[in-house]
């Protein structure tokens, strides 16, 4: 049990490696501030070739982990899992999405935090001595997304400045016990959240608590001060959640300012794509992840960084039930090697 | 890597035990053939003093994982992590169960072979030395799932005999790494298995190819026999699913039906209680394990069993846009100790 730390952290012995990541977005997240770096940008219909946004979702965590498997200089068959997930009801984007690798799989529900549950997860097999490769993919869908949770896109309804927009992206990373300038140095499982927030149009807010119990946990167990970290990076709290995330911490006596940053806010440009308060969705984390973290940390100009993934967890049957919205965020440490 | 045996299967070195489980079941369960195993039965309105079948369905893993918890003598905070899912959308039958005990948790979907999941990531976590002591929780609810999957109960829809009757339950397991008088030897991974079925009112025939490829590739992994295993138990294929498992498992060689057995078909009476296939969902596997498996191997009457919850990946969206029904099956090898 030596690799147990604090209360809620593992710190590996043998911390698997990133061999490799990639991410396939929709045009409107090309034609955001990080288009350059994504591998394969759609078109403007969003549907990728299918018949349907569910379809597309599938074709995007397909393309991806096909993607990464190039990269990696892999075939689909050393693959030893896929560690899989997204926000659909019953997870079908990726049931059908990694079907056709004929690969075993594990599926996973964290609403947006599932890329770093998936992460975590991940590591662990790789670094327990459970399989020589694994993959971790996420995505997520404005279309699909739109239609499960809030109101169909037909009928346009008006979103408050405190909505997110749900990325269209789905991002895909192979870890192996060696190769790869990254490593998964730890991570930080997540406790369930709530303030008891019931708007489904301010996610930041619902999540916002759940990251900084995490953040916070996180230094704790390590035993470390934010500057220990190069960048602290949330999934998808956007504006609004950000601010919430600052004062939380503040409350707890650090402050993260300097460190923090979150996909949400980076992937969107607000005043130009009516995007209002940033990206969201299982795939924001992921695409951002995969196209723009992991090179900095590959390239050495960050040496460690924590990677926070924050879900909020509502379905349109909990919320019309009256439901709150907790949150979740699932961490995990990455490292130059 | 000395713990990968063969393409998708695990042999632990350090193997979890399992400590405790723990059952509640509806009044129908409770009226059926293992109605005196289980630890809890509830009343004839199915809501468990809640007012939504959702809210019941929370409840019920609330008191399972509350009650494994005080039969394993532990106290909440003693769980590192919970592993836990359920059939809903978003899964939030786990994540409104879940969060009141303030522990760590990795939500799953894997349909009905989520116990399966649970149990294979709990053992992974606990013989990784990741965690002292995990629990695995799944449920199922009637009620819950008939409005997820069909229709709603009011409409008193016809129902054919190929379908199964999803089962109100949940059932949780404490593991850990020694104590108790069973343990987590091997697991088996499951890969998604396509025939293209399309019945959502015929989950068995969905499911059993899953379940075949799964315990074939469980006795090719670990170079075994049927009759190398006391019991080969599914979780809810029923009649018509059993049938076609005989007949796939016949065509690469192997006759099973002496080791065989599924939840589904065990947990209701057929002719009494108009269940027709058998009984099904998240929870039917997982009561009948805590109730009816695990105290037959901890008194070493069962000395080996396979375990392979099965599961049928399938939404309301993805069947009515016209998809088939894949199905997965998760093999966990559990050894009397």
């Amino acid at each position: 049990m030596e690799q147990i730390v604090g209360k809620q952290s593992i710190q590996f012995q043998r911390a698997a490696h990133i061999l490799s990541a990639a991410s396939v977005v929709g045009k409107k997240e090309g034609d955001g501030p990080l288009g350059k770096y994504f591998d394969k940008v759609g078109e403007e219909d969003g549907l990728f070739g299918c018949t349907s946004w569910e379809e597309a979702e599938s074709n995007l965590q397909k393309e991806a982990v096909t993607l990464a498997l190039e990269k990696a200089e892999l075939e689909k068959w050393q693959l030893r899992m896929i560690y899989a997930g997204d926000l659909l009801a019953q997870t079908i984007a990726s049931s059908f999405g990694i079907m056709g690798f004929h690969t075993p799989i594990y599926g996973l529900y964290g609403a947006c935090s599932t890329m770093g549950e998936a992460l975590s997860l991940s590591a662990m097999a790789v670094a327990g001595g459970y399989a020589p490769y694994v993959a971790a993919v996420t995505s997520s869908h404005f279309g699909s997304a739109e239609k499960e949770f809030r109101f169909p896109l037909g009928y346009g309804n008006q979103r408050p400045l405190s909505a997110t927009w749900t990325v269209t992206g789905s991002g895909a990373c192979i870890l192996g016990t060696k190769g790869g300038k990254a490593r998964i140095a730890g991570i930080t499982t997540g406790k369930i959240v709530d303030y008891g927030f019931k708007d489904s149009l301010n996610m930041g807010a619902c999540m916002a608590p759940a990251a900084c119990d995490t953040i916070y946990q996180n230094l704790m167990d390590f035993n470390r001060l934010p500057e220990d970290y190069d960048k602290i990076i949330t999934g998808d709290l956007g504006e609004v959640g950000q601010r919430i995330l600052f004062d939380l911490m503040k409350e707890k006596g650090f402050d993260i300012e300097k460190q923090h940053m979150d996909c949400g806010i980076e992937i969107f440009d607000q005043n130009t794509q009516d995007t209002h308060a940033g990206g969201s969705g299982c795939g924001c984390a992921a695409v951002t992840f995969a196209a723009y973290i992991l090179p900095k940390i590959e390239k050495g100009e960050w040496k460690r960084i924590l990677f926070v993934p924050t879900g909020a967890l509502l379905s349109k049957v909990s919320f019309n039930e009256g439901k709150s919205v907790p949150g979740i965020a699932q961490a995990v440490i990455i490292e130059h090697c």
